[in-house]
């Protein structure tokens, strides 16, 4: 299991990879499966931890992040015979180690940072495999061997039927995840909202967002542990992910679903297939739209969204699936290295993506 | 080969490990030795041209640097079994590859842009080769298999008994290069100055370089192709070459001493390797000291500024040396994967570069 090195695994506090690999490789223990996860030195997992690099690059600034990145991801494939599969969460760059080795590799996409970095997929999509996170992030050129949605650690997760009244905005701090959008929700419909996750644009933050806070309608707390959050998605009357980007995967809402807070998002890249509109949240397309929402907040049934996160989001779920993955690529010998000799098509530059 | 992909090989104006790597590879093929040469798209060469990227990052925005390096550099590990050695000039990235191939792998060490990028070299210092493009350039922690000094096409530098009375700064605009204190010098020995080259720190052009520039007494004429550069050269009365750094190699300093010039040049670094104090042009440690060398150029004999590049810095010596380093390595095969199971020692972190 070849966690990224951005940040701990599992994270303090942020790292959204990271958190789905612990819960991933935590769950596969618990299920049987022998697991060495490759991530930093300060990682905690039940089963072998493997690693070069002392602490995550995102934590501590002494760490280089193009020499450890190198040096963690190259670790694991001068291992590979060790293992029968290698699952990759660290982006597209091991994909470039994987035709030197005949341990097949599978690549679970996290998403796209950009279209530029297609012809890497491109390029091994013959000879290795590729999960997408939901079907809204799938690139129609890529050939998948499944969807699976990210479960959750329900029991960090509890149901709340008695919420507060204020708004909640949980996540980075970026034009992309609509921190202003969910001010001028909350705004126009005289609302509370807390805000809280990291500063990932400092500019947006200073010029944007900041002259809005006022501490006490719109509130800014920062990135919060595990405990804390917990207390404030159960205690919101509802999420606000008002994002302005096709978002691969929204962990944050299945928490939120999960302490029964029902969410209104924006309804672009995954969320329709996360949120049940009407049920356990509101999919809209405006401002307005997402005003009244707010107002329609009471006729949603909490527990119902508690469980549909225990139906559809447990981590239990996520590990069946990635098993038969598993089960699958390794009854499928036929697609590893049958296009070896495969290279990238001359005129297929980047322009292309 | 594998050569860089900042910019074409041979490069169109700069581009100094490309420029390197192309005398090397059209060297050894005029020797009768076989290259394959991995570089961009719009790359010539006498050889066989591999090719994965269009044109070089430098110069082609659309292409995306990490992107294709790693398409690039994987792609000459996925042919490893058609080469008996694959000689890498494209940095550190390509050594985390090598454990996974049989071909020996040999790296130029063009230079180390900070102790930050050590760990890999020494990770990877007892499964591969190393060669120092200076003595002073060797970091004490790795064992090298040579030092070959960088050699030039004389062809392309004329020898000019007669110069002009401008002393000339030839290379990229940046702290580390003393652009600055080129500028004092001329100015404190009254002479004028011209200075060629790439903008690489735009703050330090506008700001501390620009006021300076009159047009007159002191011009900026940018970057220069490889004509005008022969003229450039050829009719200073010296070259100013006052670095800031530890400079691995100078090729401008060869390059001027090619045809007839003498450089005057902090020293630091290779360069009294490079320079013969008093033969060749002068070393000096200050703009006090440079002005005095100034006045002492009449005492330099420029043919044998000219015989002394004749001697020592010719592309013919620099390709018999890595012809020797070569056969060395094919008769050395037990450096090659003696010691594959070695990582990174525990506790040796990022703290240690």
């Amino acid at each position: 299991m070849l966690s990224p090195i951005a940040w701990r695994t599992p994270p303090r506090h942020y790292g959204p990879w990271e958190r789905v690999v612990s819960l991933l490789t935590e769950g596969l223990i618990a299920a049987g499966v022998e697991v060495t996860l490759f991530a930093t030195g300060d990682s905690l997992t039940r089963g072998n931890l493997h690693t070069v690099c002392p602490s995550g690059y995102e934590e501590d600034k002494s760490v280089d992040p193009h020499v450890w990145s190198v040096l963690h991801m190259s670790e694991v494939f001068e291992q590979a015979e060790k293992f029968d599969i290698i699952h990759n969460h660290f982006d597209f760059t091991p994909l470039t180690y994987s035709r030197l080795i005949e341990t097949p590799l599978l690549t679970t996409i996290h998403g796209f940072s950009s279209p530029r970095i297609l012809p890497v997929y491109q390029k091994y999509d013959s000879t290795s495999f590729y999960v997408s996170i939901s079907d809204a992030d799938r690139a129609p050129e890529l050939d998948y061997i499944a969807t699976i949605h990210h479960g959750i650690d329900l029991e960090n997760f509890t149901f709340n039927p008695q919420p507060e009244d204020y708004l909640l905005y949980f996540g980075r701090v970026h034009p992309d995840k609509g921190t202003r959008e969910a001010i001028d929700i909350a705004k126009q419909c005289d609302r509370r909202l807390i805000i809280a996750g990291i500063i990932q644009d400092e500019s947006y933050f200073r010029e944007v967002i900041q002259p809005k806070i006022d501490d006490s309608q719109i509130r800014y707390i920062g990135s919060v542990g595990p405990d804390q959050r917990d207390l404030l998605l159960g205690n919101a009357l509802a999420l606000l992910h008002p994002i302005n980007f096709a978002e691969p995967f929204g962990l944050s809402v299945v928490e939120s679903i999960a302490c029964g807070t029902p969410v209104i998002a924006f309804n672009k890249g995954s969320m329709s297939e996360i949120i049940q509109h009407g049920k356990t949240g509101f999919l809209v397309s405006t401002v307005e739209e997402a005003m009244d929402a707010v107002d329609s907040i009471p006729e949603i049934d909490r527990r119902a969204c508690r469980e549909d996160a225990e139906r559809r989001f447990t981590v239990g779920r996520m590990v069946d699936q990635y098993i038969q993955v598993y089960e699958q690529i390794l009854l499928k010998p036929e697609k590893r290295h049958e296009d070896k000799n495969h290279s990238v098509i001359p005129g297929r530059g980047p322009g292309y993506a």
